[in-house]
């Protein structure tokens, strides 16, 4: 396990993930109470709240009331998702911090039916967002492909297939002097497991040996942490995770059935194997257990019944 | 990867774990349904009861019933756990299949607490108890060390404590003439992590390299199935699991935190990594599902709510 990174970089996605698919309404005021607690643990950026259409997620549609509300904690970055120009547009307007990401899928069915667009069409928004980005001073940092391990319409996706997104979101960020810091790989629907990680990662690493990469694991079938182990044994330092592992299918939430890997199970394994997150446990855990008393119903993590070992080892050692 | 076993056997703890802890009494006749489903799903070997007091684990009392109703399928091992010799009378009278263990704990605190009994008395039990195990004819195939990796008394244990174990465990089998077959190492409080199981399998594996190395996981933060990863990845090709998840704390079942790794989760993992268990997975998930519907409250099982990927793979081929 020698490739082991020394720090692992953690982006919280808890309360965009999860609070854009809980069916019951979550008042603005718990919203901002959990993204408050949250960056008091340590973590450097959690993204906050989606700019999409509230009729079709309802539970967003306070995001402009969310992101006036919160009390920023200096060098916290609150960040938001869209996916147009439209959202953007709204996003620009409220105080967070804006960080932009080119991004395709992999499946163009998954595009066609949840957007409605071909990759063709993903990839000549990409140009036209990147102008956008430029024309509004927005950071670019990420080219993000997603279904980048299978599909739930086009199964399994084909290694060439992920080479082939980022080589062409690389093509445009390089067209307009854009440069991008690294590679994300979205497991949006959950069908990675630990030799397709190393497959894949391996793969870019050997195309692109300067890139960072990230990941995005969903735990929809319980590989979610093995995932991310196979990832860290390749030196992956950045991933996407969530607070008590909120999110997934909003007819299921209370099942836990596939939201992000959860932030706290994902830090106890990281530090319980020397690597650093720079975030504190046993507050993340508080946070996992606000989440849970927020949603009403029980949700995935472990570390937050379970402990931490530490408060054991303290209780041990006397 | 290159160590990855190419078969994994699995050992099936769900009826026993889980229905000694859940708190609400599970009829005779669920215990049956789904011990004869789970044999009808591959699995070779199925841990069914507890020979224990019934004052303490009431969930217990109807062992005998419980083993008399099996039908039983032929190829299958149905077996059950006792802890003393007294409980190993009560086995000998009914119509399982008796295998007798070695073990002994890493922890004198945790088996002091639990048992009243030193470390000292611990080794002279089992070489009393194979004394038994011959006198009735009983097979006997693994030694078996527990709280291996961490006890919440006395904390981390070390590696050296591990190996003198195991050590003295052989010592005592070979003092009479009994051959066993390997060593089982149980994370019986959930303090592994990754790194810690690759360093225990390494030193065992050096130590006695025709050893077979087995795994007894609890996933009570999360890192079950990552530790189970680091130990395919030794080629480890023995686990135990529990159906969906069952088992952990009587007082929390059901928010499911500390029972074994998941089958289904697991066989899911190791499938999908081109590792064969002999189980089909389909029927082990409608066994977690029943699992679910018996114990009457949500399991933390993943792939029996995200849904195998076989199924989706051959609806995407068309």
């Amino acid at each position: 396990m020698s490739d082991l990174p020394k720090f692992v970089t953690i982006q919280e996605e808890g309360p965009r993930e999860g609070f854009q698919i809980e069916s019951g309404p979550i008042s603005t005021a718990d919203k901002v109470r959990l993204i408050e607690a949250l960056a008091e643990t340590g973590l450097k950026k959690i993204d906050c709240v989606s700019w999409v259409n509230p009729a079709r997620v309802p539970g967003m549609a306070d995001a402009e009331e969310v992101a006036r509300a919160i009390r920023r904690k200096p060098g916290v970055a609150y960040t938001g998702l869209w996916l147009n120009a439209a959202g953007f547009r709204r996003a620009l307007k409220q105080p967070l911090d804006l960080i932009g990401s080119l991004i395709v899928p992999c499946s163009e069915t998954f595009n066609l039916k949840n957007v409605g667009k071909t990759i063709e069409e993903a990839f000549e928004d990409q140009a036209a967002t990147l102008h956008l980005y430029r024309d509004n001073k927005v950071d670019v940092r990420w080219a993000t492909v997603f279904t980048a391990f299978g599909c739930n319409y086009e199964g399994e996706i084909a290694l060439s297939t992920v080479v082939d997104r980022c080589t062409r979101l690389l093509d445009i960020a390089k067209d307009q002097g854009v440069k991008i810091q690294g590679l994300y790989l979205a497991d949006t629907v959950g069908w990675a497991n630990p030799n397709a990680i190393q497959q894949r990662v391996g793969a870019l690493r050997e195309r692109w040996p300067d890139m960072r990469i990230g990941l995005h694991l969903h735990d929809t079938r319980g590989t979610g942490l093995p995932n991310a182990l196979a990832a860290l044994q390749m030196g992956v330092d950045q991933f996407d995770s969530s607070c008590a592992g909120l999110g997934g299918c909003p007819f299921a939430a209370h099942k836990g059935a596939a939201g992000n890997i959860c932030t706290e199970d994902f830090v106890f394994m990281c530090h319980e194997m020397g690597i650093e997150t720079g975030i504190d446990l046993d507050r993340m855990i508080e946070c996992a257990l606000m989440a849970e008393e927020i949603v009403g119903h029980p949700l995935p993590g472990k570390v937050m019944k379970g402990g931490s070992l530490m408060r054991m080892r303290n209780k041990s050692t006397h």
